[in-house]
């Protein structure tokens, strides 16, 4: 490793300026600490700015283009009679990115955080070296340092170097929008990429090695999504595995587990992401990341070391470098907190949130957050659901979102007078991820069914919703008494 | 009057079907109560089903038909080469209508309610007599009267009788689109048609008699709409009034009180709207409505009789027929609260909520809840701004609003370890009367800024703003203390 004479000191070193880090980052400077961020990319915001938004911002205008959306409402057909071409699909997407990765730079300047563009690698708990191409590298030495260095797509075996098998990474390269495709992995990633592409009228194929979509949905919105993304035409091949994968002249030949051929135009792996921890020089510092190269972390995000089991001094890490749930919502609640709990910063946020939602944005959109059915069932807890439907309700109906509900599930308790306590909430359908918010307050502030029944919700709106599933929640409970 | 020979026996007799008639009705079948519901039109729905709703829809379509928000994605224009013709604008319309008078009649039907199709009178206080064409009527008796006859629109002296002249009831019976159009008056009904109609590309004025645009909203709100409602092509002449409006061969000449002359193909009258209260025979009841047909309440929604200023026992009022804020959404909440109070239901509804939002269907959509800044300062409340405008924001980007943004009002406090109180929530925006609802929940449950800082939202989502006002106030804080 090369020595550097000048050494810069900071109270926080962040390797990576993905969610986790600009987050972390600024948190730690808003209150008045000396911050470095260290990027090797050329731009700032990390996976979140270079796939995450991008991919959303091509579902937008995929809906847009595709006119799905717009079809909905009765009598207007905006539905493109040309083939979209490559340059519709990402003009927008390139925008947004460009707009996505200037809002990080702000934000680091306006912290007065210090940006600086290398490779980070560890000299020893406490110094990170900065390698900058065609420059002297920089020595820095941080009290704190926390790794968001984030993750990269994972390449099963038994898929050949071609260019048209792309992963969540690749896949926002493509030059032409193929006539086909197929995508492996029944993941958030899979079924969010299915859905934009099958949205923009290719004929998509998902291989899933489950019998289950997204088992961390509740059941019955798993269900909704599956057929949501069939009647969009999906072709949802599961169980099933992909027993080969073979290069031709014009297409891609993909084997099935069951013997079945599927000819291609191009493949999209969505099999799951690596943590970005294996180029850190992180032995240096007496830390040994996990499979897949996991770094472990305790309550506080402050790393463990593999074999003491004890947390290592002033090294944290948060975001998709310590695994699941791996989105940007929760790094950066993560990243956010771990500074607090590094710098003593007490009583400013004492606790993230055990309430974490989840936003996927397939067509159609779901969301959850808290409790699921199946959880309640394996934990024992009596529960009553109640549901609404958006063909049942105003706005619902204006938009033309014929298969959307809200779920709510709600503590059983057998006295008619008595509220129940909200355990969980689950949407499908337009703005899901949004309307997701309602509840995930409520279930923060412990509100019971009441708060549903209290809450005047403007008309129309979705909005309205909570409080008919609230209704037929307390109505179904009455009906289990009667016939108890 | 005609003498009938048969009187059916009802706990609760309620006079007309819109928001707050189907929702007090259902409110006290869903304890047991006998109800008869009254509406004199063919149809179920009242107001919200034949006017709110499809005015909703319209705009919902016209959006979809002018590619407005799709424009908003750089690169892809969906805007229509051709003039929208009526059809279009109107097939989806009546679908989402039609719709919302069966699930109207549905609710009833599946509440056991009694429906009675006739004009209702007040025969006395505990008995109605509904006429019914070519039948003989039916005489009613009711423990309790809910009346929620709604209202309808006002036209004023100085405008001729002419099949060009809409009111906000039978704007929707258009049958070609106009090129032009002059809106006068600037309430919610005003402000929301004339975006609706721009939105379709007619060339449309909106004269308004005040030099502020629905001064109910927070001043910032009001401008940015002003500014929004112009940036879609509207011509705002404010402040200013209507001379005449004289009838020619193919136009309508209006002379404003400045002198100046618009000729336009069409004009809109949304100058207020009277309660339908004058046909009920309420005199035999011993009920005299005030100015433009008002029924005055208690804070129970008991109507106060205008003499003795005491209760009427046993009638009650809800909806429009009371005046403002004549929305469906408080209406509704009205009526289920008048119901609980009328048989005493409590404490399954203890109070109707004090915080009752607004939402704007304008384009762009407003929305607030709680106290607006110029409320502060009426009332002397010491408090602190924060804002979170939508281009800062993933989700803002990736919809392409520009302009949109979240203003939240905290009371200030100046302990910078202890939290504010949230006072109000300001919204302009896309799906900003959903977005209130984080809101609305909020205040209901007394939070603090607290809440949004604890709150994980999903990314990408304008969910997220709340966290980021919620920053900006906190900033604004601490600066505050830092120069006093």
């Amino acid at each position: 490793m090369a020595k550097s004479k000048t050494k810069y000191n900071y109270d926080l070193i962040v390797l990576g300026s993905g969610p986790a880090g600009e987050k972390g980052a600024a948190q730690a400077a808003y209150f008045g600490k000396k911050v470095a961020i260290v990027e090797r990319d050329y731009y700032l915001g990390g996976a979140a700015a270079s796939t995450t938004i991008p991919s959303k911002t091509l579902r937008e205008t995929s809906l847009a283009l595709s006119g799905i959306r717009a079809r909905r409402l009765h009598g207007v057909d905006l539905a493109l009679k040309r083939r979209a071409t490559v340059q519709d699909f990402l003009h927008h997407e390139r925008t947004v990115k460009d707009a996505e990765r200037t809002r990080v730079m702000n934000n680091m300047l306006h912290h007065n955080v210090d940006i600086i563009k290398g490779r980070g690698l560890f000299v020893d708990e406490q110094t990170i070296e900065v390698q900058i191409l065609g420059k002297e590298p920089k020595l820095l030495k941080g009290d704190i340092i926390l790794i968001a260095t984030g993750s990269s797509p994972r390449r099963p075996d038994n898929f050949p170097k071609d260019r048209r098998i792309y992963d969540s990474d690749s896949i926002l390269q493509m030059k032409s929008i193929p006539k086909n495709m197929v995508v492996v992995g029944g993941g958030i990633i899979g079924c969010e990429y299915a859905c934009t592409f099958a949205a923009l009228g290719v004929d998509v194929s998902l291989v899933h090695n489950k019998n289950i979509l997204l088992p961390i949905l509740d059941r019955d919105i798993s269900f909704a999504l599956k057929n949501g993304m069939s009647k969009i035409g999906i072709n949802l091949i599961m169980p099933e595995s992909v027993e080969s994968c073979t290069v031709k002249a014009n297409w891609l030949e993909i084997k099935l587990g069951s013997g079945k051929i599927i000819d291609t135009e191009a493949v999209m792996l969505a099999t799951g992401r690596t943590s970005t921890s294996g180029e850190l020089n992180l032995e240096a510092a007496g830390i040994t990341p996990g499979k897949y190269g996991l770094l472990e972390v305790d309550q506080n995000y402050q790393v463990i070391h593999p074999e003491t089991r004890k947390p290592v001094p002033r090294i944290y890490a948060a975001g998709d470098v310590i695994g699941r749930p791996a989105l940007a919502s929760t790094s950066m609640e993560q990243a956010r907190f771990a500074m607090i709990k590094a710098f003593n910063l007490e009583p400013y946020k004492e606790h993230v949130t055990p309430i974490l939602p989840l936003g996927i944005y397939t067509i159609p959109e779901c969301s959850l957050a808290g409790k699921t059915e199946e959880e309640c069932r394996e934990e024992k807890i009596d529960y009553v659901v109640g549901k609404a439907a958006y063909n049942q309700n105003a706005r619902g109906m204006i938009i033309g979102d014929r298969d959307g509900f809200l779920k709510l599930i709600y503590e059983f308790n057998n006295d008619l007078s008595r509220p129940m306590k909200l355990l969980g909430v689950h949407v499908i359908g337009e703005i899901a991820s949004e309307l997701i918010h309602i509840g995930v307050n409520a279930l923060i502030m412990d509100a019971s069914s009441n708060l549903f029944i209290d809450t005047c919700f403007n008309y129309p709106t979705l909005g309205e919703l909570y409080k008919y599933a609230t209704y037929d929640a307390m109505g179904n409970r009455a009906r289990r008494l009667e016939s108890e």
